[in-house]
């Protein structure tokens, strides 16, 4: 006998509530579940085997052989450990190429990971019915908690190449002029560094003709730079600087977000978000302090050890070389497969997890089309670059991560997605 | 020069975002943080002299030495690990006295804390606006992130023993009908073991008939059983069944809510949830996943470890002891201080970390009250007990928190207290 589950009485769910869904990842793994030796392109983990393991066990080490009180098993406070925040605020600084006390440990607050800030930052900022700006392709993942807080997306337009086009800008912001969207606009949000999904990184002249734009238009909201992979550059941390460091966006209230364990290990899940707003900045906190308190503090005494000690440095060495070799092996396979003979297009990224790849036109990569299920078979998984749109989505697109798998998989998985690239083309 | 903050300009936050607001704790640190010597009754934290540090470091180490990928280092699944939610099902079973099979692995969530369940479960159950009937006192993190949600509380009568009332409930029910916000009522929530704030366990009796009286006014919305101390009773858990296993329960979707780090090593922070409702557990799996897509796989997985191999409950049976000598050590210093005498009234409790005062009925304990201030200016800080109650404060009551300080310590915390109410009676 089992526990009963209650009898089957509908609850009255609220209006988030009746809006949550499961997400699209849920759902490409529940197809993913029917072939067991799928190869997964989709997932975006890092590699299993280049985690940390010595370094972090040492930081266990020498926490737990540290005289005085254990403090990092006890409950922390809610914005985060202030040793750690001021790390984060020097580590931020440097990327920038400032003096390490620019930035201040009071700008900064600690999350469970990047996305518990996205989340608090969107939540504090939109109702239903409100519009947030952003890039195309964006973070499916933003994405969906957009839509599970009711948010609305507008993209901003891309010339072909895939950089924003600022004419089109204009024209979009009129059209949101007349049909009375503009004054619903309540933010922007890009992934600027070796984006997810799309591998790009947007130059400084793009963000500062957006700022520009932006200003011209009135439209001077919060913007929310998504710096998730900045560290994660093949050949370094990416210099272009980040809307913390142009004059351009001064007026606006920024919150610059990052996190410390993808480039680390994920299963620690700490990130960051710098704000140069005070009011936006505590009003994230009190909702963060309303859902957990504080993110587990051992996990930021880990971080604040390893970025001390210069363990995790050290490891973002050992990482870029390896992901880079593991991008690189998926574009040679890709190649071999015949795909760009076939009409497909990409750009090797220089950093992150993801290569990007554009289908000819009349190809649809959508999650319940022919390609799709032809791939599940096949035994192979990627991402629909259809969930990465906020409006008017590409069905021709498709998210491959390098991060997973190891070399040999890797290719084996480039075959299969070439082969079905091969027999779908007509 | 230091990173500029944005230009003034007023941010447009959501309802949410003009909503919420510091937490009671965070202005009760503030006050504290004017004299470095006071001593705090009110912080909520375990003792860090009998945090787990070995019992840790041995689980780090089997993990880190285990062959294989290191999988705890990388990212988990939304709903927690599978075999982490197996034995949080045996140990829920266990608890009620039953076979380990009959709770599921697939009716368990796992969370950053029992708090961020206790979220979830509040946001996708009500709009602002919607009723939570709950205990009094009750829980004032869980009263705070009902203010945040805009959720309103009303609370179950109680004698003056502290027992629910059902006589009252009847006539507050009538009440609630004519005004109209029976209909607004969409869940009941309580705290049913060693209470936060008052120490108390619900009796059977008392759950049974609060069921028949919900039933009886077609009240049966979901319960929220939040059971977070039931494993720190001195003489061990709590034996009194939970509404997952009182038959005049059935009917009702049940949520029943606890944490592994409170009774082990609060900066790992995991919590769970027991879900008879299959579209609420959804979803709250849902919300969760754009909050922040499962809690740290990493501090899973040493939950794993330490509830597998035995060490959590060795631990448990060692700080069990500790805390009933601290609480036993207050409990005197009050009496030697000359409270009872004072007119002053608490039971000892049976577990947990609370001791809850009511002091003679023209005392005003509240936070901008003079009692409370003379107990800041003297060094000892409590959690006015006004915070604890959803309607109809109490204003001459206090929770006093035994579980950080060391015995010395208690002693001379008490002595203060016991200072400032022999000053303050007249």
């Amino acid at each position: 006998m089992t526990l009963r589950m209650s009898a089957p009485r509908p609850i009255s769910f609220s209006a988030f509530g009746r809006r949550v869904a499961p997400t699209a990842i849920a759902r490409l793994m529940s197809a993913a579940l029917e072939n067991p030796r799928l190869l997964s392109l989709a997932v975006g983990f890092t590699d299993n085997a280049t985690l940390p393991v010595e370094p972090f066990r040492a930081a266990v080490e020498a926490l737990t052989r540290r005289p005085g009180a254990p403090e990092y098993l006890q409950y922390g406070t809610n914005p985060g450990r202030p040793l750690l925040r001021e790390r984060i605020a020097a580590r931020i600084s440097r990327a920038e190429g400032w003096p390490e006390g620019r930035v201040a440990a009071d700008q900064i607050l600690v999350g469970n990971g990047s996305q518990q800030i996205l989340h608090l930052a969107a939540e504090v900022l939109c109702d239903p019915g409100d519009i947030i700006l952003l890039d195309r392709p964006s973070y499916f993942v933003f994405l969906e908690l957009l839509r599970g807080l009711g948010i609305e997306a507008r993209t901003l337009p891309v010339d072909a190449a895939g950089r924003l086009d600022f004419a089109a800008l204009e024209v979009a912001i009129g059209g949101w002029r007349t049909s009375g969207e503009l004054a619903r606009i309540r933010g922007v949000y890009f992934v600027s560094y070796f984006s997810n999904p799309s591998g790009r990184t947007l130059g400084a002249d793009e963000k500062r003709g957006l700022a520009r734009v932006l200003a011209a238009h009135g439209l001077v909201v919060p913007v929310i730079e998504d710096a998730a992979y900045r560290e994660m550059g093949f050949a370094g941390p990416s210099a272009v600087p980040s809307v913390l460091a142009l004059e351009e966006w001064v007026a606006f209230p920024r919150l610059y977000a990052g996190t410390l364990t993808k480039p680390f290990a994920t299963g620690l899940k700490i990130g960051y978000g710098c704000c140069t707003d005070e009011t936006w900045r505590a009003k994230m906190l009190h909702a963060k302090a309303g859902q957990d308190f504080g993110s587990a503090n051992f996990n930021q005494s880990v971080l604040e050890e390893v970025l001390g000690n210069g363990a995790f440095d050290a490891h973002l060495g050992r990482i870029r070389a390896g992901y880079a070799t593991k991008m690189q092996v998926l574009h040679e396979a890709l190649l071999a497969g015949g795909l760009a003979g076939a009409g497909w297009r990409w750009q090797r990224p220089e950093g992150g997890l993801y290569l990007w790849l554009t289908a000819p036109a009349e190809l649809d990569l959508g999650g319940d089309g022919a390609f799709f299920r032809a791939c599940v078979e096949t035994g192979v998984l990627y991402v629909p670059g259809e969930l990465c749109y906020g409006d008017a989505p590409e069905r021709n697109c498709a998210r491959l991560s390098f991060g997973v798998l190891a070399e040999a998989d890797l290719r084996e998985a480039a075959r299969r997605f070439c082969a079905v690239a091969q027999q779908q083309r007509g």
